[in-house]
């Protein structure tokens, strides 16, 4: 096995580790011992790849970068709908709302996590700002974007409820009718 | 003074002391000793009044509920433009960014925040919630309260950026002209 494979599988095993330990345990579970016990490699070679726990935290929440998107169709009402769709299933599939309510409260007490923040949620809202992007201009996609991904983390986030289907088509209904009018 | 007026005195002093501490230190900086300190009390005064740390943080949070609202006027377009302003506004003014973000993310992890933080954003939600039940059905309201508001709380919990007030009003033509189509 080169080294090259060998590095990325020690990348890929810690990483997955980390990322399990930050939504059981929080933050502060992220400690190189525990990555280092959980996962069965030495603190050695951890410190070697990730100098410091916030290394360890970003690359567990880098881990979501894989999770799956909807295909997008070219048809904007189902384009939106089924993007909405993964967003709400992440929530509960792949506690979503966990890194979310985190990296939100977190960024606000310590400025080293913004970029964090800002890159996870950049991803997260690329492929509903692309869908947008290609139809409207860019104050109507921002104002959409907040709107409609913000139903999404609000229900979530402020209800504890992810948005229901029914909701979620209401709304992409009302304001592709509003672009429209 | 009676015994009525020092009670009530002592509820809202200490009530005060504990929401600057949370903001400040978070969750765990609200301690019993803590808020006895900084607000002159004993620690038994408090006691009595409050058994629980829980105790002393759901009253820190019940003071938002004397947070201003926008006095409706009766105008649709205008209610909702100012309610949200003083969503936006209070978000800078009360750091009610922090306060959402605590709750959200503790209630995560712990049941017993969940009434909490459910009696929060109900208070909050209150008042877009009765100007747009009183022009549109339940489903409508949902999905216009949850868009709105979630605009609201996700630029601030997502992106760290209050919504302009750009956006604001054009999220609002946007979703009238919707339901007037």
């Amino acid at each position: 096995m080169s080294e090259d494979i060998r590095v990325q599988r020690t990348r890929k095993d810690v990483t997955a580790v980390a990322l399990t330990i930050l939504l059981r345990e929080g933050w502060s579970g992220v400690t190189h011992s525990a990555v280092a016990k959980a996962s069965g490699y030495s603190r050695a070679t951890l410190y070697t790849h990730w100098p410091s726990q916030l290394d360890l935290v970003r690359d567990a929440f880098s881990s979501y970068q894989k999770m799956p998107h909807f295909e997008a169709t070219g048809d904007l009402k189902r384009d939106l709908q089924g993007e909405l769709a993964s967003f709400v299933n992440a929530m509960t599939e792949y506690h979503l709302d966990r890194a979310l309510a985190m990296l939100s409260e977190k960024s606000q007490v310590d400025q080293a996590i913004t970029p964090i923040r800002d890159s996870f949620v950049a991803a997260g809202e690329s492929p509903i700002r692309e869908t947008l992007s290609n139809k409207f201009d860019a104050e109507q996609t921002e104002a959409l974007t907040l709107m409609l991904c913000g139903m999404v983390t609000h229900s979530v986030l402020m209800h504890g409820n992810p948005t229901s289907h029914e909701t979620i088509e209401r709304a992409i209904d009302l304001v592709l009718a509003g672009i429209r009018a």
